[in-house]
């Protein structure tokens, strides 16, 4: 029989494929605004103002100084052009992704187009198309955006441009707002781990620490907007996929609940599972700036084209009471110190405490939160997510041969049957069965805490870690826990900065119990922890 | 071998289970309340208010005239007790069952000593206990009352009474409220039929014509509060299991969407399916009471124990805009005259015409409704409530070994096997895609009738018929099909009064051309109908 044996050795299809894209985006950034060289990982760590040194005196104010809002004000006063802004974040955007590996998408020469149009209606009506006008905004790489593929991460996604009709309706929305959308960020392929790798693009190194993951899955999103390469972006989030990003790169972001920012349209792994819903969710550099993003696309009224979106604009009365709840003094929280299963390492748990004594210090109570078990809720979780033991993600990376990434493997496997699928769909209700349980105990719970509080109510928000650990190296993406729970529980979950590791105070390390093999291993992780120069740990209310 | 082929016919277990239930109820109608002799359907067709005969002027006025924002008032003021107004149900709901076998659960001497209480605390305290004090609310099977079965019509659920603490989270609202629960009413097996029929109670007659199905699943409540045994009850609805029973009764009903109304602790069929959610809702004789009674549960903040309770109090705000709308005339309709699946009987026919042209002469603008196809809509529930098989269905049946009764096995068949599993949860999931894709065309058509009304928006309510027939035979009940489309959407969908049939006008019928076998099969039904005592056809909007 005749064999192909002897035919020289050619790179995989799906790797030609994954290279030619990456030079295709290589391609698209300006020769003028690329550094050469591009520092090693082990030379420059911290890379969220590196860039700076490369920025005119206005590029660096308009991508390192201003606020969202002060920028669309600028714009709106004709103090600043959209194309100014629209070039300041390109060039910026060119060596974040320099750095980080963060862009999947460029659309540079598109998006200063659209700004010439907003500048040339702004000259000619004086005064601004809509709420975001001239305003960048980078999207994670499952949001349809004319000109470009919609990966997901997959290889074999690669190659169908999406079209002014085929545009996620949030894009179509945004436009219509004003704001411009310049380039799309990296994705684990699936969406379904927590550091951002895949076969097309690669790593997306951490912003704040080239040496450490930027999280997953929004991993490129977190990372550009921590380099100064965006100002607002929105991601994704079913287990952690924003606020991770968010928390260890260093920025804010929202996780709403369920039904408000609409899906329609926006690409994704597993379709049709509904057990935990992905949610979309603004990050950004200050809470402001998620507010201003939110608000405008609630001012679209989402809920007339997507049917998992409610009838509820932005409710201007709930956060008139939850500013006088704050100026009263009335405000009572709870904090979740320890979730049972990973231990926070040091730095985490001082944060904590520190940010404990600071609320209370300023006059609100705060009280330990001693919630159902979080292993309950995080194997119902895991349920979930594997209830086809794999096969969508499976199925997805065959179209092309291209094998699992790494962090995937680890919990799907290298390949189908890695994992036992659900055999029948009651198998599946009954996780939805547990999820509901879950989350009536939980609800309960939280109730119960008006026999603690002063006020005789509840407490209003929970301080919750975003993750054990405040970072951590390529492979050892290990545990979403923390955050994954509240995904279960449907809760909306915001992730502010509440500190930075620090060696002087957290060092040396107290001797440590673990709580189990898989904290054991956490723990292990954090005492080798490159901590010199590291992450803003951030908390979640 | 030994056989015990000469052992004495013996009836089975399950059916001796069914028949001390029987027993067990008849034995709780107090003996001075019960009509005999009991005439026959054919003597006595419309039961609505053949009981009047038989009550005091008192207990006529009670249970056949006062509103239940009346009753409430006239407790409030000490005008009526809380004994005078329950026990006039009880005996009006004695001889309702006797009429139509509605009841199954009756639970008259607690309710009786609840009144008590109520009226012991008001002549105490001056004041009524909450904004239900002392009406009395009857409830379909599925709601867990103390001291009660819930059977669900399963014979094998039997035997386990619940407890003050396992009753449904409502159920104790409903009492904390001041509400007397006097009664609990017929389902089918796990209330996946649209007639009601099991082997504890039995068939369910409609109140309305006793030759007809009381519908289902809520046929025990419709054919209860039709008789005038109750003013005001709880039934729920996953495919058309409050509108139907209401609109063949002749009384009205609620199908609120989901995410309003507390499921918690309610027993339901399949645990855990949430491709298509089942919701409660108030079905009564007149709309103001069936508001009364969901603003009174909105009011208990449902949302503080129910996770899939949405936080959204009663929006006084959008009833004003609606009636300001229905004032102004600037409220616009879209109607639906057929779903291209079985074509309405000429009565319906003429009352959806009629329903047209006196909103039409009333001022507000009426438009064709020219949806996505029904058809596919219908098919997505249909992948949806099979996907199991029937498994579950099957397994709580085995539970006793009672046979499915005829209507049940008419989809899911008289044993396992009958209907296809979905092989994988991929499957499931793929229902639920094309769910969310239906769901969204669905509206994005809705939202383009703006183009077609004077004001310029879209259409603000949809009139369709609950059903293509007013009423149907025992075994006749096929088609769901204009319900169920609204759960697939999971619109709110009220049940109203907009005419009955009428040999005058309705006879002879036109020569029909059958838009396909069911359509003509239904048709058939229609040529066979007992048309000069009949039904209430009622719209949804």
């Amino acid at each position: 029989m005749a064999t192909s044996s002897s035919t020289p050795a050619a790179i995989p299809k799906w790797q030609a494929i994954g290279q030619a894209k990456r030079e295709e985006i290589s391609a698209l950034l300006p020769p003028e605004w690329r550094i050469d060289p591009i520092p090693a990982p082990e030379e420059l760590r911290d890379a969220t103002s590196y860039a700076e040194q490369f920025l005119t005196a206005e590029e660096k104010e308009i991508t390192g100084t201003l606020s969202a809002a002060a920028l669309l004000d600028k714009m709106a006063k004709g103090q600043l052009t959209a194309v100014q802004v629209t070039k300041a974040f390109c060039h910026r955007a060119t060596i974040a992704h320099q750095l980080t590996n963060c862009l999947s998408e460029v659309v540079f020469n598109q998006a200063i187009a659209d700004a010439e149009a907003l500048d040339a209606a702004y000259e000619r009506d004086g005064k601004v198309v809509g709420p975001l006008h001239g305003l960048p905004v980078s999207l994670k790489d499952q949001f349809r955006v004319q000109g470009t593929d919609t990966s997901l991460g997959y290889v074999g996604w690669l190659g169908k441009k999406e079209t002014a009709d085929s545009e996620s309706w949030v894009v179509q929305q945004l436009r219509r707002l004003g704001a411009i959308i310049f380039a799309k960020t990296n994705v684990p392929p699936g969406l379904m781990t927590i550091e951002t790798n895949n076969n097309i693009i690669g790593y997306t190194l951490n912003a704040a620490n080239r040496l450490l993951s930027s999280g997953g899955s929004s991993g490129g999103e977190g990372a550009l907007i921590a380099a100064g390469g965006s100002i607002l972006g929105l991601g994704s989030d079913v287990a952690a996929s924003i606020r991770l990003p968010s928390a260890l790169n260093g920025i804010v972001g929202l996780r709403p609940s369920h039904g408000r920012v609409p899906y329609l349209g926006v690409a994704n792994s597993m379709i049709g599972h509904e057990t935990i819903e992905s949610v979309i969710g603004p990050m950004g550099r200050c809470v402001a700036d998620l507010r201003l993003l939110l608000q405008a696309i609630l001012g679209a009224e989402p809920w007339r084209a997507d049917p998992k979106v409610l009838r509820l604009p932005w409710r201007e009365c709930e956060e008139r009471e939850a500013r006088e709840k704050l100026a009263s003094k009335k405000l009572t929280l709870g904090v979740l110190r320890n979730d049972g299963l990973v231990t926070p390492h040091p730095p985490v748990k001082r944060v904590v405490d520190e940010a404990v004594r600071k609320l209370e210090a300023r006059g609100y109570e705060v009280i330990e939160w001693a919630p159902p078990a979080h292993s309950e809720g995080f194997g119902i979780a895991w349920s979930a997510f594997f209830a086809d033991g794999g096969k969508d993600i499976h199925s997805q990376l065959s179209l092309s041969g291209e094998p699992a990434v790494p962090d995937l493997a680890m919990n799907f496997g290298d390949k189908p049957g890695h994992l036992r699928p659900n055999e029948t769909v009651n198998e599946l209700w009954d996780t939805q069965r547990r999820r509901y349980e879950y989350q009536a105990r939980y609800l309960q719970y939280w109730e119960s805490t008006a026999a603690q509080t002063s006020t005789g109510e509840p407490v209003d928000a929970i301080l919750v870690p975003v993750a054990p650990t405040v970072g951590y190296e390529r492979g050892r993406g290990l545990y979403p826990g923390y955050t994954t729970v509240y995904n279960v529980l449907d809760y909306s979950a915001a992730v502010v900065r509440a500190g930075r590791a620090d060696a002087a105070r957290d060092l040396p390390y107290d001797k440590f119990e673990p709580q189990g093999d898989l904290d054991a291993t956490i723990q292990a992780h954090c005492m080798h922890f490159p901590i010199g120069n590291c992450l803003l740990q951030s908390l979640r209310c």
